[in-house]
């Protein structure tokens, strides 16, 4: 049996975003990743299936959590008080990481188009799986499509307000706060 | 020279749309589509880089109109109404369109993964350049990014509303009417 690594994982992810802020994404390879963590290159791809998976990893679990949240949410709650909850439950699981690390990611990602088109499929992914969750609702065909997507928005805007955490509020709170402001800027004010 | 060719451009878009309706996108080539408009191939890459910028043929265009709608919105106007400003001005041009050949361009983004992911990176796209021009009226920055990202929510699902075309009305109108559909979800009817 090898020696016991304490939370290969998470070195593996911390390493990675270093190496990809410092030298860009494209120039780091897993093999540098794996020798930053202090890990070899085998331990890497047990774990991950390439180094672009290590800012993307968790994307399912995230997607099934707003899914249990929207389908949860009481029934008469109307379509965005649905995506809401789903939201919550989002902000819950994401809340647990790191603020510096999320706020290394978005870096990361927000300097590549590649990465830029990946994130922005994975928010259509969800979107499309809130909508059809909406749909089982009761909700309507486009107000199902325009709640999901626009919850979404509120995903990836309270995200990066939290990231930059330029304030001391928590990611659940900036989540609710970034719905309030969705249904201000809705309201015409 | 050559013979004149009547509106050589809006028959390689229709051929290539049949064709790619018929076959999928990934066994449609260039060649074929210039034979099935009666065209050379020449004459196809004359007009297109290749088969998928007929797909996303005027993006740029539709952009410079949207962001010129947000622009001239009067000043006193909230963001969702700048937003909605830049909607109407998309959906005169988009509106131009025929309807069946919106739909069977829709009908084939929808069937592959690549041609979703350009699909929302354009969305993307157009909602970075909205965001932007309504910060430089000076909306705060999370707002901004709600209102722009919700509208091009509007822009996606009043398109394929429009598309699938089972009622008369026209997409200006259909824009309209999703702009307020948005209101109504975000006011949580």
């Amino acid at each position: 049996m090898g020696r016991w690594q304490p939370d290969s994982r998470g070195r593996l992810q911390e390493a990675a975003l270093a190496l990809f802020a410092e030298r860009g994404f494209d120039q780091t390879t897993a093999a540098q990743i794996a020798a930053e963590a202090g890990l070899t290159e085998r331990t890497f791809f047990r774990h991950f299936a390439d180094k672009r998976e290590v800012l993307f990893d968790g994307g399912e679990l995230l997607r099934e959590r707003i899914v249990a949240g929207v389908a949860g949410a009481p029934p008469g709650d109307g379509p965005l008080d649905a995506v809401a909850a789903g939201l919550d439950a989002a902000a819950r699981m994401l809340g647990e990481f790191r603020r510096d690390l999320s706020r290394q990611r978005q870096a990361v990602i927000a300097a590549n188009p590649e990465l830029r088109e990946r994130e922005l499929a994975k928010l259509g992914d969800y979107a499309a799986a809130v909508a059809a969750t909406l749909r089982q609702r009761g909700v309507g065909e486009a107000q199902a499509a325009l709640a999901a997507d626009a919850g979404m928005a509120v995903l990836r805007v309270a995200i990066e307000c939290w990231a930059r955490g330029d304030d001391g509020r928590e990611l659940t709170q900036v989540m609710r706060d970034s719905v309030a402001e969705l249904r201000a800027v809705a309201a015409g004010s």
